[in-house]
């Protein structure tokens, strides 16, 4: 670089990796974009999400003012894995290879998608069976299969289920099948409404705050409402608020975070509101780390 | 049709009717888009609302988690209606007897605009003397002229006042003039602003579950703050939210509902945050019946 | 229906099969939509192209002033195939199962997709052998693979060729790597620039005019200069004006079209400079059948 | 107005009427916008054109330099007509009173619309029988009655023709039914297609230059090719370029026009092509006077 | 004027200067715009505010039912301001001179950016020492230096501060450096944040309604979610929403407010909802005058 | 980086520096973004040019198919320069800095804008006094002052003309005031209108075949005609077509270009037109080097 040049598009507050950093002891997160989005099945762009996401990171300031702290967490921008747009089974290989070389590294990974498919591959990266998945969405995704297919954004966490994690929490559903309601009651996952929400959000961030063991994190952006997140997938009215989901994201405070992704985000102008609320779903992660 | 192919736009959920149903005694519901926008004084473009509300439908779920109940309701898509841009009185009489052909087959009339004037047309067709108005609406809509104009979607509530109705609730009003109030007030209007519904939305509920008898509901959608419904004719500050809305819909369960329509949907983008809202209030009322 | 009503969204100029046609001997036509987009690597939503071109259709009248005459050909649209968005293969099969559909009531099939990756279903359930592929694009579609992959908006033509057509006209292309263009050559497959098509139209009239036997056209839109296509997958600069397709296509008069496809638009919008151009491409070809 | 502040939107080159303006023998023009569109079938909107066109109008110079010449026409701003939204026959009747108020005081109208039918207004306040009215448009708009009305945007070159002009020529023709051609045909009526503008617009040129007497220029903007012109009511392609247009403008140098319109501009985004190539045309025609 | 044209474009409510009036004792309002964005870090665009706030108060009625009462303030529209982008400290000696003039005739001046830097020229006109400064924005605008720069939208505040006010207090800030609050709590600035006008709005009420003396209200409308108000030049989630801002201006009523400014709208479409929330703002603010 | 990810944005067929390059005599370029545009006039957001080229660049293949040769170029992406909104003097002094470390690393600056005026810090940096300026713009910018002010993308021709460069030529122009034409006529500066370019587009060639010595190429991307480039500052009908530009670029083949830049693009989409067209002057530039 030149005296007075800048990388134009990587997170905000992140380091490109090989500036000088050893893979010591310290807590890293590595940031990776995945911008798949083959199988959506509404509204396609979930690709671009990535890309708006990092240019709306830069609204945020380095102090905190609702946690009174500053941002001081070591994070990497690796760039985006290459993917196979309509070849979802190469993709999520990809994805569980790159995925393996950020653990090899020593480093967590915080992936934003892409659509929600893509936490699979994640996920058969990382040691599951002792995790808790913390599920934010509008939808279950719970279907086994979605018009024949085995992987789909609406399978999701079926197959992430299939996966044998150690529990599943789902906050903010209000779209589902009648099938995935009894599916979600047959195996104990827990899932609470967005009007739960309104109604008791202490009994919500309870149920974050008692999760004990490893924990993986995974947005779905609809889980705010179309007001906050209009550029979706799959938009879903009747969603969360950014305070209530700023204040469940807090609640991941001293937990033992092993992944975390962010998926869904269609935005394709700049500094919209789907970005913005997305970008700062990240940093009030970070800002808890 | 062939085997694998469909009809690409009809509201979800529905029928075409011709597909061997009979005229028989179940409820049945008919569907008719009104495109008529002529009136339109700020922004036009409600004509596109029928294709938005069919377009967005498809993203709602038979099985409604928030009360735990599968969408069963008999409903028919009719297709929409021919109507005269720039001549309200041809087009209202056409209204008038369409829905009166459905009238005949012992369907109920659910009918999305176009602007709100089409609500007089349909109620005309209608036993409007005992019957309850439930008006939802960022504005009174009760002159008696507006621009020196008889029929316009600013005095259509005032023309159906004079259909002589049995009462008339509105509820999310927040803006109207001086006349309009002294009118509501003389005629004894029930009417409640969405200050008021913060405030004590169970006397809002209580207001419509005490209605006695037949109702007709109509929708300004721009009952809604424009953060849910930025695409309307006359977008209004401070409306309601869709948790509100979605519940006060929810208390027309169990009412003896002869008409519904839903006016004031100008979105042309697919998928948009106002066709979403707009396909959730028919999604709710139906979930209801 | 109703007296007044019609079907919101079939091309204009269509029947819907089944208003008492039988499968006569007069030439038909049959309109399907294909909304598959999955394999597009740049920008998404060509599944929004078939509800576009209808939507736009209804800008064109049945009088045709260039050519002084009506247009009076026998077209039923079908509606729009169901489409796995993520799984080409099998999409791939509905597609081909469909036009099979099509072909045995007699009628020529007239899809608008989607990407260009449709045509190869099309095309499989099709005598290709003694066909001449008129190939309208901006992109030579050659690769023989695209990012390891066999199906791709990238690699149809190719597909294509592999089906042994009798001969192959490549109309537009201004992008392509340097295999393709070594695979053209050698392959005796016809290509014109836009740069040829300004300098001696007539040239590209006659090799159209001078085909002899059965042919097939795909018309990606993109081959229009994007001023006049902007929603496009890939979309590329320099490219015909509207002027140009429509003479070229009126060259098709007295052609024996076996089939005939018009593949990514993406346009999302009501009425976009798109879809009018897209809407065109097909009243132009009906207007000389 | 204080030291440092202007009136924000007037058209650019013009004064306020009153501004010590006196009733003298000088040409002058009265700007006066027209923002009416009720009777618009496909695309509304054309109510904002008087704004959009007056924004426009600050990109473009006071020296022309294609005429080498500076602009210095006598014109004034009047701003906007009240429009009655739904009424086409009141709104009518004011805007030919206007007109007439504004020949009162000497001053040749140049009216920006809103919808093609408003022409009809003005020339009912001017002396037609001696006039020819020279039409730029992809439409003939010469349908006796548009879905049984006798005023609409479809028919009001019909309306226009029943006041008995001396002569009527149409630029730019490429949408009409078989009715209008005959009637053209029948009533002498020129017409000239895009088509026969590219193959030799010299006679197009002529055709305006050999006019003797007064004229009427009336600009539906939809006369443009949708590439430059796409946000209007009833976009058509293959359309005249703007270099096309300029020229043709031009011809209307030393000619004795007594009244001028452009209509039909439906832009809602600040400096978009459609306001720009519209406010062109107004400058154009400024600056040959 | 003509009997029945209007200005085209000036806020609702407003009479012209010099329509009569004479600089007599009556509180009088003078708005003013102020297009004026060369600092903008992210997003541009404020410049086109004046003309979105004049544009949506269209949508506002003259009584207000909330209050209960009609408008009645005395209200000039003085046009915009001649701004030099890219030249602050000239723009602002243009703002300083024209605000003195509006003070020479006894009006106080109610003004919309354009960017937050224009508060400065403004301010520096009027008698600040005695006076209290209101500031609703989502940032502390505190900071000494913004890219080396003294002048800034983000430095703004302090600027202000250097002029020696009485009292600040900040409402709705959610973002800013360490540096910015250690200022605030240094200086004895007062600030809430969304989260507290959440909690305890009444609070944030009587820390207004408390204020003694002559105050000035500067609302940066990104204080508003980005629901509610998307553009503007950053724009930062977790705000007010615009009941609670509604009922915080409300408190001025009966206070000596000695100017008002909006800032920051960068709006560049016809009644999109940054605008119309913006046009509430001062309408809300005329009401309780 | 990882094996599989990659850097999001940066120019197609750039390195990064430092991937093991060392300063040798090859030719090589150097791109770099200058995202300031504090004195635009009319529309702002040229800021986002160089993400809106870079993130477009990706539409072009290596292989160029009018050329038949493959872009071998050497080209190394150093990001943006930090630039300070609403300080011209001190930005330009960044790029001037800037410029100088790509000449001391033997590399040829290729910069895109931001607005016309960051030209004038590249060419401070360059040696112009036995330069040619070669100028695509639809303006002469070669006022003295603009609004009061020394530089803007106005006069920055002027302040250019002040540096004393060989000579000037300016393609495209159709928009300037008197002055600006005496100047040029003046000081011997040739200029071409569009109107010139379709009439004889040799005789524009062969000016810029003539040329002896080294030349420096800055494009205002508004030289096109609006339809292909909407997004710019202060949009011109009646421009150039890309063939035209394309053309006109490609004669720059074996000339000494010492420095080239694109100015103007203020795209705020993915791949919108105006990117693409502009990503192909560069791609064109980069393919005759
Ligand atoms: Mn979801
Ligand atoms: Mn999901
Ligand atoms: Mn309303
Ligand atoms: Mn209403
Ligand atoms: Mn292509
Ligand atoms: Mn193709
Ligand atoms: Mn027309
Ligand atoms: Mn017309
Ligand atoms: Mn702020
Ligand atoms: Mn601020
Ligand atoms: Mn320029
Ligand atoms: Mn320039």
């Amino acid at each position: 670089m030149l005296f007075y040049t800048e990388s134009p598009l990587q997170f905000a507050f992140s380091k490109l990796w090989g500036d000088g950093e050893s893979a010591d002891d310290t807590k890293k997160f590595g940031f990776i974009g995945i911008p798949f989005d083959s199988t959506s099945t509404y509204k396609p762009g979930s690709r671009f999400g990535p890309r708006a996401v990092r240019e709306a990171s830069y609204n945020f300031e380095r102090y905190n003012i609702i946690l009174d702290k500053n941002l001081d967490v070591s994070l990497f921008d690796f760039g985006d894995i290459e993917v196979i747009q309509g070849n979802f089974e190469k993709t999520s290989s990809i994805i569980e290879f790159t995925v393996k070389e950020l653990l090899d590294k020593n480093i967590i990974p915080l992936a934003v998608g892409g659509e929600h498919t893509i936490s699979e591959g994640i996920l058969k990266a990382l040691d599951v069976e002792n995790t808790t998945i913390v599920h934010f969405d509008a939808h279950m995704d719970l279907r086994d299969e979605y018009m024949g297919e085995k992987y789909s954004h609406a399978t999701v966490m079926h197959r992430i289920f299939d996966l044998n994690p150690k529990d599943m929490i789902q906050i903010g559903i209000r779209s589902c099948s009648e099938d995935e309601i009894s599916f979600a009651k047959e195996n104990k996952i827990t899932y609470f409404t967005p009007h739960e929400v309104n109604k008791n959000i202490d009994m919500v961030k309870n149920a974050i705050k008692n999760i004990e063991g490893p924990l993986y994190v995974t947005v779905d952006i609809d889980v705010l409402d179309p007001a906050y997140a209009p550029d979706v997938g799959t938009p879903s009215p009747c969603g969360l608020n950014p305070f209530q989901l700023e204040s469940l994201i807090h609640c991941l405070k001293d937990k033992e975070v092993i992944g975390f992704d962010l998926v869904e985000v269609s935005s394709s102008e700049i500094g919209d509101i789907t970005s913005i609320n997305s970008a700062k779903v990240i940093y009030d992660f970070l800002a808890v780390q």
